[in-house]
């Protein structure tokens, strides 16, 4: 059987281990030597970032770490066992992103993974050489080998209120020149002018707790898929949507021109996972995200937002948690216990989504 | 009293302290805030490597290391509470020069230095950057700007004798096509070929102990002196040669465009200290790089190598260990004890040095 998921970062992490524990699998080792079952992965890398000179793919390592079993699970992110001596230093020169936590194991990787792109290999290639090494058993690709990078558009919280008519702070500096500010400045009213920053600035430094008024995956709409992915979605016997941020992780992967097209022309049947619990996100700041692009943050809302692929959606069924509802024409509504809290909890989810759509292996 | 130096690595930075100390300044602090006086140091950046692609510039940062006292003073190289948890990690992946150890507080450097040269800034304005943060107390000058890079010629250690007539071991690999090891390959005889590798290949993997044929600093020739060089000579009251190797770093700064000149035009006495003791270089390979260049190592050698300025070549005055000996037309020769136990040691290095060209504070 081929199961091909669509996948953000810690929590789609978390489902590829269910996924994987659903096939009988070590949930975080090497798929088995006589594995006929592939687990193929779309990830998202719209929240990549280049910090210190380094690629960092945070979800595509999330993913990779939790599979091949070197991920810390008590704090949810990054290595086992990291040691922290290159951040530290980096914040005492004054580096940039201090709020971005870099373990040294991780920047193993960063400087690996940065080596490689700068040399010429695309960020599929250098994925597929991290797997060789860590064998995560599962496929992993990066929905696009091109730049996409999620920014969020907000009210600047650099802002001085009332310290002059300019557009922003930095004007009031006498003599100084247009600003090197890197953020993209909309608006220029006495009110706080809005700026686009990188979607990590919004969801890390400033804990989603500003204002998101657009969110937007910038260069998604000139991005090609990375090499297997359409082949993934048209070979898949089930394409599973990950509860992952159905707008900052599954929205990006969809933003990929000819992902949606391959995902609604696919033999396989399509199903998601609410990553909404009784109107709360599992984890992360989903709520935030939805009401950015005026979605409720509720099983129903998702379900709406994501839509019906008969009716030119995404879904052929959704599972959501026992004491939620949803109804959408054309999507079929399933009901388990969609708390991932080990991967056999979690591959009790993927057979009641495969369940769904009488997908049996 | 503008004191100037030319210096190397781990022995330069040695000297370093010593200067300090000599000045009555803290060898391991900022200078003294109503200080008069100056240390300039211009330090050989041919052993400079790119590895994992970060910029590591070894002499610079044994010199600031060292003088800004946070260096490993034990292991004699690196920052002192150092961790290695990159390394290690980098190692797993089988990254390249696994010989080269990069400790996890270097790396930080390494990953600042490296962002402002791609950034566009030139490896001064870096050390000036990195000066400024750390305060060592001296001014830290890259010979140049410009890319030098000492490649030293051996016979191929990796040569398979009798494997064939092909010019090394990559020939012998039916189907393969032109080799990519990126060492120069020269000559094709049933003799080992000669190979250019790196300055740090030899030094640091081979522990210098394959014969070197030639030691070359790539690129000197081209390069310019860095922004202060020529001017930190030219109003110099005293031009210090750091018992540095003779070779691979005082040899690789006289080789950059414009140096040697500019040494010989100075209106400052220009002293040497020998790094030969009894003929023995006192650490470090300087045997074998002597060697190379058909010098005998010994204070004499190396006083004839240097020459004498009146003669068109680089001293004044050389400063020779006690029981050595040295006879140069044109050139002072003086003794004194040149263990670099400590600064204290090392001051009255300099306070001879400097009596023997009649310099005083």
């Amino acid at each position: 059987m081929k199961i091909t998921v669509v996948a953000g970062g810690v929590g789609g992490a978390r489902f590829l281990l269910g996924v994987k524990a659903f096939l009988g699998w070590d949930p975080t080792g090497p798929a088995p030597a006589d594995a006929d079952d592939e687990i193929t992965a779309i990830v998202n890398t719209a929240d990549d970032i280049r910090l210190h000179n380094l690629h960092v793919s945070p979800d595509l390592d999330s993913c990779l770490y939790a599979t091949a079993g070197i991920a810390d699970t008590e704090r949810g992110w990054g290595r086992a066992d990291e040691t922290w001596t290159v951040s530290a230093e980096l914040k005492d020169y004054g580096a940039e992103a201090p709020w971005f936590a870099l373990g040294d194991k991780d920047i193993a990787t960063h400087l690996m993974r940065t080596r490689m792109l700068d040399a010429g290999f695309p960020l599929s290639a250098v994925t597929e050489a991290l797997c060789a090494h860590w064998q995560p058993g599962v496929r992993l690709l990066p929905m696009t080998d091109d730049r996409v990078e999620t920014h969020v558009v907000v009210a600047d919280p650099d802002h001085v209120a009332g310290a002059g008519g300019g557009s922003n702070e930095y004007d009031d500096v006498p003599g100084e020149g247009p600003s090197l500010d890197p953020r993209t400045v909309i608006g220029s009213a006495d009110e706080p002018p809005l700026v686009a920053i990188h979607f990590q600035e919004w969801w890390i430094k400033h804990q989603a707790a500003l204002q998101p008024l657009a969110i937007t995956p910038i260069g998604a709409d000139l991005a090609s898929p990375a090499p297997g992915v359409v082949d993934a979605i048209d070979a898949a016997d089930v394409i599973l949507i990950a509860p992952s941020n159905p707008v900052v992780s599954v929205g990006t992967v969809l933003a990929v021109g000819g992902i949606r097209e391959a995902l609604s022309a696919a033999r396989a049947p399509v199903v998601g996972v609410s990553p909404i619990i009784a109107g709360h996100p599992v984890r992360g700041h989903a709520d935030a995200c939805l009401r950015a692009i005026g979605v409720d943050c509720s099983a129903q809302g998702v379900a709406a937002h994501y839509g019906a692929r008969t009716a030119g959606g995404l879904l052929d069924a959704f599972l959501i948690a026992d004491g939620d509802g949803a109804t959408i024409d054309g999507m079929r509504i399933g009901h388990a216990p969609l708390m991932m809290r080990d991967p056999q909890a979690t591959a009790q989810m993927v057979a009641a989504a495969l369940d769904l759509v009488d997908v049996h292996r």
